[in-house]
């Protein structure tokens, strides 16, 4: 068993596909509804696939750019092999794969979740919660088969026993990084150009339709209507899939490097072996991620209500019901498996205090912090974005004096958000790390990433639900049918504020994790911001997010402009298209957010891949890991801030629609402070759909290059290795009283790029201690 | 000479004090004009004094306790002398000197300048300017008096010649650090109170006046219109003058104590020595202040127009005239003094790179390279907030379609401002290190701050000029002279924004220099982000800006909503107002902005000052430099981003004042465009004058209570030091072909405190090798 372990995480992986693809049919097996349902559901089913169609003809082009520069690098770095490229591509295509399965469950789902509805809320939840589950299981299995295959494959190519085995091992982990690599870029402009596309349509959409021509959102005489469905769904469907793909892999990648770093501390003295190859520590967090897998399908059972009655609450409470059995059976699964894979004590290297020894359950202690700061992060997201708490009344109070006030209100919200997601992010890392070692940070965003499935499940069903609505809307259906797609949808506006924490969160503590692989890839001592380099790229990099921020924002204004001209024209120029007897053109407006998206989402790309590897090549490994850190604190800062002003505002304007009280005054719906919170909104949008969750991607994807690049700037290729030995004595003196002298040794050895440490403390006489000394030269 | 030069800078500031005072009497000599404009003069005088009292009487409270708390620290810390409570109170005094002169001369000046426009342009322009320079003056002679009385003394304290230079030095230098505190924590309170104040008063007149009552800018009508120009004066006059103050002295102590640590490394071997009681490298900053005294006063002799219908372009060439000739006679003057006093070989250490050897006139060239980036800078700052510029026009266009865009718009322009700012930034920063190493960093600074009296006469002559333009309203004056005023005003605008660049370059560079002093205080190797502690408070120092902006926006907020209800109390309680027969309650509105402006601003405050004090004593100096480091990249993109946006949002709106061309139509005042264009300004109002500005403050200040409580956290207080000794030995070797190794050995022995670095390269067998490096035993 335990020498073949690495097929164990295989096969839960397939588990998880065969039980997507059962849930998958399942779904399509439902009654699609009506002709008229059938016609609007395909047609957002076919805008959405010409986008990502589109998109990938243009990905295929980066990605052969990409695939030479790999290329390239491989042939001049002797641990690279050329194999990262296969790998790159693999990666790219499973990302895009899975956003693609996601998509045509979610666009499946919406029209099949509104039948449903027709007569029942909890078969509505089921049809809508399995199309989240096939999302989030075609995720999370895809990550770890692929990760756990290109696992075995680099392991039988490279660690051959003949050598070192960090040093095989690590050329190993380099090649898996090119999957990761290939799998965050394809995120990354998801993430952009889907937030591009959906906002341009639905500003557009409501700029023209709700406001000018004063008609209901998802009226099927507004042209856009159709592309602000797609939208949804290339944004918060596939964009948010690719993400979420991204951190899963890279946060295991991650954890996998520091296992390496691990067995090396381990191996100071005597090479480290365990039952599972002398591999335990890598092989951890991937069977954490499959065994994840288990209990989201365990948990996905869990989420159905029984009431056809019931409201908002039950919804969400079935839903957390899921959530939490996840968490726990996987946290519980978790304890077992690091008694049982990792030695009970650990030795670990700790800057400037040398080798120390860790018991092994303060790995779990940390997987338990990284649990803990990730739930806590998604509840002060929730506090700062909810209707009826505190900060959002706060929008509603100052909308009463104007679009200005509602605007720093909100501004005012999102920074004030800050305070406690840091706090707690930094409470992660300090806590994480001083039990188990950068190590135990990496395990610590494993853990939290290890329920993604189920995650996902829960933030794809919103937007299922939200098409659904559409659906009702536009085929003029009962107003019992909306009223229930209008339940689902409510929670899962709820659940995606959450999502946006949780994905913050991960995402932060994966860049963190692949931010200590990157120093141990380059062979760096440390990276000291004392130097003037390091220092001003630490500057640049916290620009970086500011900027990219700026891009997209913008390019969700160019996008939207051309939108309502184009809306404005149809309206003029198609005859009796408000009073319903012609057919305005859809495919346009979805073909103008398409291009507008693909075209815009190239320079924020580019900045955002090519930055890295310039600092890289001009001013080396130090100085660019200034720059990943300035890329870290600055993203995590802005992707908090939008994500948290935009669900504010949102919720903001929201809180009109039911009425809220203003200084003793009810307040509805078209009153002065609506339309003033109505502009805030629209503020929000780029805010938290666009601008917000590309930082997450930009962060992890920062760091991943400068992973990837490592090997270049780090020197540490085989051929400078082989004449490259170093000697370090550092000797401390203290006078102990009398002649007496307590000198405390430290050698530190580097041979064949392999640095060992060794301390000793002696007290004696000055002879005595120099005699000491001279013996370690 | 050489002996006394530190005479020079007294010499030369007191030279500065005495045109002050002939300057000040001169304006004060000028016709105030009739008894109206006297009596609304001396109502903002009367109120901006009013504020000024009672924010004096809070501070005093916290002068005490930070005295206490400092007098605590000097007996607990051997190298910190209790006369450190001196140098903070008289700091404290000097800086609510500095911005009382510049208050009282601004408050006299405008009803002078006023005066004087009724017969001519020019004559304006010299009241106003007068009024300015009186001002800079004040400034900068306080500071390089209080600078160079102080080191004056605690060099005869503390630098006997007894013990080791560096380690005196660095004990006078610690106490001098307490009058920069002093300086710097008055400039905090009177930034944040000063903004909050100013933007409560404008937004409150602004809302109910023009808004509501519809009557225009300054009219007397409106009961908030006096505590509106007072704001100007607490807020742009006094804040900017005690902002600038503590750049100022910041800057010069920071270089300083590098120029102290620049003497340690050249005393390697031997004891430094040169002509100068062998502290040239510590006097020229001082030396070179002094002489932009002079260079200054020499520049406001050029500075006058002669045609009485002359417009705004002769008006800012006037200016650019004065200001370019000071700065190019302090960059002459700096060429021969940095020959005079320093040596011509420096040797300074680099990190990783040991002690190099640097020619003195490197030091020059790093000078030059902070006098280009302040430039270069204040020309970004300008283009992006400037009439007629894309980044303005492309708010105005985006006005058209409502106040979203408008905001959207305004957003993304402030955050693309960053990229040109940061990147001339970080090469500031690269460049000046790789010149001079932080010394040159830190003259790099103390170039650019040399010309603070004309910087500082050319930002205050605006809002001189712009309550000239009060007076003249409210009374009821003709309109050509309200034209006159307008124009200087408008040149104001122009001024101010490239004075916030300004402003934000110095104090970026400023934190920087003290970075470095912190670093060489605390005696730690650098601060290594690798390490989990020090990589959790960079993300923490990151949050506190953004929180700190927050906090102050609220502020803002919060104190204009009671302003707004003061207001429409009075036009509803007080009869006659509108038809003129009423008095309104001006000292009403005064008093409301006082208390709210004096209550909003202790939060943000104490948390600037009391977080690194915390972080220092839980976590030590390591953690405390990554959460300085966090708040300066955090600060610097937050001061620019929002200075710059809330900039480009104000001449957006003035862009409607004169008609622009949108999408090929006129637009004017009270279009809709308009309206949303307003709304922008009014959320870019907190931006531009009260977070923006304090954030400049906020780094400073962060890294001054760095510098203050090093002691305490390095470690390296005299009885430490006694019993402290260290020996390094590196030893690196390398192949050198047949039997031969090369090997470089680096010995650095620590020995008092005092760190002497050995380099040696040796090439020769394996056995030579060894000898050579026992030697070295």
């Amino acid at each position: 068993m335990e020498s073949n372990i690495v097929y164990v995480p295989i096969i839960l992986a397939v588990l998880g596909l065969v039980f997507m693809f059962i849930k998958m049919s399942w779904v399509k097996k439902q009654d699609a509804g009506d002709e008229k349902m059938q016609s609007i559901s395909k047609s957002i089913k076919e805008g959405a696939l010409a986008f990502l169609n589109a998109e990938y003809r243009l990905l295929l082009i980066f990605s052969i750019i990409a695939s030479i520069a790999l290329f390239l690098i491989s042939q001049y770095v002797d641990t690279t092999h050329w194999i990262i490229v296969v790998a790159f591509i693999i990666g790219a295509i499973f990302s895009a794969l899975a956003g693609n399965i996601g998509m045509r469950i979610a666009t499946d789902a919406n029209a099949r979740t509104t039948e449903a509805a027709k007569t029942s809320l909890p078969k509505a939840l089921q049809v809508s919660f399995g199309g989240g589950t096939v999302m989030g299981l075609g995720v999370a299995g895809l990550a770890v088969l692929g990760l756990s295959l290109f696992f075995l494959l680099f392991v039988s190519m490279f660690v051959t026993g003949e050598g070192n085995f960090y040093e095989e091992m690590t050329i190993a982990l380099e090649a898996l990084a090119g999957f990761s690599l290939g799998a965050e870029s394809i995120a990354l402009f998801a993430r952009v150009g889907g937030g591009i596309y959906t906002k341009a349509a639905d500003v557009g959409a409501d700029l023209v339709g709700k406001v000018e021509a004063g008609i209901p959102e998802d009226d099927p005489r507004n042209p856009a209507t159709i592309a602000d469905n797609v939208g949804d769904n290339v944004g918060d469907v596939a964009g948010m899939g690719a993400d979420l793909f991204g951190s899963y892999v890279a946060t295991v990648l991650a954890a996998m490097v520091l296992g390496n770093y691990l067995i090396r501390d381990m191996s100071a003295t005597t090479q480290f072996t365990d039952a599972f190859n002398g591999m335990g520590p890598i092989l951890l967090p991937l069977v954490i991620a499959g065994v994840g897998i288990v209990a989201s399908i365990i948990g996905t059972f869990l989420v159905n209500i029984k009431d056809n009655s019931a409201k908002e609450p039950e919804v969400q409470k079935a839903l957390d019901l899921g959530n939490w059995a996840s968490i726990v059976i996987t946290l519980v699964a978790s304890w077992f498996l690091i008694r049982w894979m990792l030695p009970e004590t650990l030795q670990m290297n700790y800057f400037g205090e040398g080798l120390q020894e860790v018991p092994s359950r303060h790995v779990f202690y940390a997987c338990m912090i990284g649990l803990a700061v990730g739930a806590l992060i998604s509840t002060v997201t929730a506090y700062y974005t909810s209707l009826g708490k505190k900060p959002v009344l706060d929008i509603v109070k100052n909308s009463s004096t104007g679009a200005a006030t509602n605007i720093i209100a909100g501004l005012a919200v999102g920074m004030k958000s800050t305070f406690l997601s840091v706090i707690l992010f930094a409470a992660a890392i300090y806590g994480s790390y001083a039990l188990a070692g950068f190590y135990g940070v990496a395990l610590a965003a494993s853990a939290m990433m290890a329920t993604t499935a189920m995650q996902l499940a829960i933030d794809a069903f919103g937007p299922i639900a939200d098409n659904a609505g559409g659906v009702a809307e536009m085929s003029e259906l009962e107003d019992h049918v909306r009223e229930r797609t209008d339940i689902l949808d409510s929670v899962g506006n709820t659940t995606a504020a959450v999502g946006k924490g949780f994905a913050i969160a991960s995402a932060a503590l994966t860049a963190l994790a692949l931010f200590a692989a990157y120093v141990t890839f380059t062979g760096i001592d440390g990276i000291n911001i004392f130097k003037a380099d390091v220092l001003a790229m630490l500057f640049v990099g916290g620009m970086i997010p500011v900027i990219f921020s700026a891009l997209a924002m913008e390019s969700v204004g160019k996008a939207a402009m051309e939108m309502v001209q184009e809306v404005r024209r149809q309206f003029k120029e198609i005859p009796g298209i408000m009073e319903g007897t012609g057919t305005p053109d859809y495919a346009k407006c979805v073909d103008i957010s398409t291009k507008a998206a693909l075209k815009e989402m190239i320079l924020p790309g580019l900045i955002t891949i090519i930055t890295p590897i310039i600092i890289g090549l001009l001013f080396g490994a130090e100085p660019l890991g200034g720059y990943m850190a300035g890329v870290c604190v600055s993203g995590v800062m802005w992707a908090i801030f939008q994500n948290n002003a935009g669900g504010a505002w949102d919720n903001a304007k929201k809180s009109f629609e039911a009425g809220v009280e203003i200084n003793g005054e009810m307040t509805f719906k078209g009153s002065d402070a609506h339309k003033a919170a109505v502009t805030g909104d629209t503020v929000g949008d780029p805010f938290k759909d666009t601008s917000g969750p590309s930082m997450n991607i930009l962060i992890k994807l920062t760091c991943l290059v400068g992973l990837v690049i490592a090997p270049i700037l780090g020197g540490h290729s085989a051929n400078t290795h082989a004449d490259k030995t170093a000697k370090e004595i550092r000797v401390e003196m203290k006078e102990a009283g009398g002649d007496q002298v307590k000198a405390k040794i430290t050698v530190k050895t580097t041979e064949n790029g392999e640095t060992k440490t060794e301390v000793k403390e002696v007290t004696g006489t000055d002879e005595e201690v120099k005699k000491e000394i001279q013996k370690h030269e």
